[in-house]
């Protein structure tokens, strides 16, 4: 069912190319819809809100108050979840907080002989937006995923944002809420609570930055407020690159494949694998286990549309093929998996060894779920602590100090024609 | 000449956020160009930027060596400089790069109990693009603050493309670029060189993050392949706000406030002092200094436009509007600085005591010069090494590290109606 490709093949990298190319180009009709909704909120506040949601959600507010959520009600959805869920949450938060405590950068700064002392402050920031999406993206594991990073570095004030259309609330959603600490939240969505949090309206505050998934609608906003608020990064449709052996379990590695596919029709799963014969068992494994998925519709669809099985030459070539994708997630499922994770430069998630499946990073083995799609791993991190603290510079300049930097700057200064530059520097040059 | 104010005045902080506001709107003319060059350079790749280099710049070339230039022109530009300014250039690399490796993350990981080990890989990206202006705004020091961090993280290739209308090369950048260790340079500029380093051509390869500053449209043309790309900030006006009190010199305050308005008509300086008649005595250092002032005319249009001597109750509440502001600069030129160090939240850089001159951190203190403008300092960093490293988060789960997180991440997967996720998990659970 899955293409069958192999690197010796003529145009093994173009098909590869065609096969990972995903066109961010933005829609037209959205964007003009989008920059009316910012508009209107900019200008009309709670006003604007109240409208938008009642057409797009069908949820009719008189009054913001309605439409935000107590922390009694958070908690009591916590309280209401059965136990094994309930239990699960509390883990899958525990250890995330965990790992990200690690993350956390501390201000550091160095004197140096003549008494100048230069370094950064690290500061939280002090207000986030988190947006959660309404309906079936809603996803308890992206909320902690997204507030915990938040609330580990400090931030001040953590408020969510999750429409619920026509009165639907998710209380796995609310729970996960409760627990990771957001501090507020309200039922809106779209572009309409994108601008509410990045402009503030009479009830909700400004924030600094705005975090968290959302359709194309929303990804369009953020688009459009960056500079205002920071954002995160847009994400793409989710991937998947395994990197197998023969000492692989044909059937896991068809999970795994399985477990990115049936995100959505967009997702991508590719194996990568020197070992034909293991090859036809995975297409094995996939024949036999895709009829038991109850979403078998979405993976079909997204491993027959996106998917492919690769023959490489070795694990060797496996890896320059994998750094050329910068997959979103990469899993290493070989006998011995380090040297691999040595040569791999670009990835968001590296999962090591027949273990370390995707789907346990994705909720509770405790690094971030939020990771660079579509190639951006090259140059951009899984969502972190780090994405939540900013650092200022810090420059002390001694008396001395000021002698010895003086007359550097003020020579560069007059070179780029600025002389109130140079001025200043000499100003301060005692003679 | 500027325009005093004071914060017990009843319309104080309209006053102030009218002053602050600026416009980042696009124009649609620039954004309908820049669209038209990226298409262009996207499927014509060099013949494109053959063409708009010499529609722009004025600069016929027949092929790409040519406005390519060999790292013999660039040491031939440092070795022509007189002793001087080579001198000031390498003592300013020096300290720039000194302060820099003290940003390098390292890779991290732990290991639990059970065997399973969790981490971050740290990697400095492949290539950089910097773009560096041509004309008057062409800063050497600006060379070194982009690709010196650059370096530090261990990029592999740092490629430069800087516009030389009309043949007008600026040996001060080139220097730099040699001092800096630039790798190769292109004499284009423009959306077009944006598009080449985003897309790559036959001739320049494909980039993976572009820094450096720009004009409208190659702040226009970042944006846009920003996702194909990694981009830093887009600039705004630069700023400086000066926090002083009676123990500074009005001289060196009046100095210091012209320095940030020498850059543009936009730049913007403030005062803020709690000391009426130090804030005259700024004021007559400020008459009696600017007809001395060569760039006087830009300066006088800058603090009329958009400075402002604030007068505040006490030093207290100048941090508490300092953090309102959230200043790209922010000098502390008061007798007791270090109490309002630990007060100020939001900052791009913050000059410490009398003889931190910005000028000082603008060439040759460390620290880098790229720093958050337009209150982006609410959210964002200076440029840093950490720009040019990015992380992966490392996932190795043991047998019985699979055997504590599997029941978690399927409870927790079942819950989102993924099932693919929770047998992926459960597969390697042994019973």
């Amino acid at each position: 069912m899955m293409r069958r490709l192999a690197t010796r093949m003529p145009d093994f990298l173009a098909t590869l190319d065609v096969l990972l190319a995903f066109d961010h180009t933005t829609d037209e009709g959205i964007e003009r819809t989008v920059a009316k909704i910012l508009t209107q909120v900019r200008q009309q506040g709670d006003a604007a809100v109240l409208d938008y949601t009642q057409r797009f959600d069908g949820l009719a507010a008189s009054t913001m108050a309605e439409l935000s959520l107590s922390p009694t009600e958070l908690a009591a959805a916590l309280d209401a979840l059965p136990t094994a869920q309930r239990q699960a949450l509390e883990a899958a938060a525990a250890r995330v907080r965990s790992y990200h405590e690690r993350q956390k950068a501390e201000s550091w700064s160095y004197t140096e002989a003549d008494g100048t002392r230069l370094g950064q402050k690290i500061t939280p920031l002090d207000r986030v937006g988190l947006y959660v999406p309404g309906g079936k993206a809603a996803y308890p594991s992206s909320v902690l995923m997204n507030a915990l990073p938040a609330k580990v570095a400090g931030v001040g004030e953590l408020i969510m944002v999750v429409p619920t259309p026509r009165g639907e609330k998710n209380a796995l959603v609310l729970a996960a809420a409760h627990l990771a600490g957001v501090d507020r939240v309200f039922t809106i969505g779209g572009a309409q609570a994108v601008a509410a949090l990045a402009y503030g309206t009479q009830t909700i505050p400004q924030v600094d930055k705005i975090v968290g998934p959302g359709n194309a609608y929303v990804a369009a906003a953020k688009r459009r407020v960056f500079g205002t608020v920071g954002i995160d990064m847009i994400a793409g449709p989710s991937e998947v690159l395994v990197i197998a052996d023969a000492s692989a379990n044909p059937d896991w590695v068809a999970m795994d494949l399985f477990a990115q596919a049936e995100h959505d029709e967009m997702a991508q799963s590719i194996l990568l694998c020197p070992d034909v014969g293991f090859i036809d068992r995975v297409a094995a494994s996939i024949e036999k286990l895709l009829p038991t998925m109850p979403r078998r519709a979405v993976i079909e669809a997204s491993l027959k549309g996106r998917g492919a099985l690769i023959q490489v030459a070795d694990l060797d070539e496996a890896c320059t093929i994998a750094n050329r994708i910068a997959p979103e997630h990469l899993e290493l499922a070989v006998a011995e998996p380090q040297p691999l994770v040595e040569k791999i430069r670009h990835a968001g998630a590296i999962f090591i060894g027949h273990y370390a499946s995707e789907s346990l990073g994705d909720y509770c083995a405790g690094p971030n779920h939020v990771l660079p799609t579509s190639r951006s791993a090259r140059f951009s991190s899984p969502l972190g602590v780090y994405d939540f603290q900013k650092r200022s510079s810090l420059i002390e300049v001694s008396a001395a100090g000021a002698q010895t930097l003086g007359p550097i700057a003020a020579t560069l200064a007059h070179g780029e024609g600025l002389t109130a530059h140079a001025r200043a520097a000499e100003l301060r040059i005692k003679l």
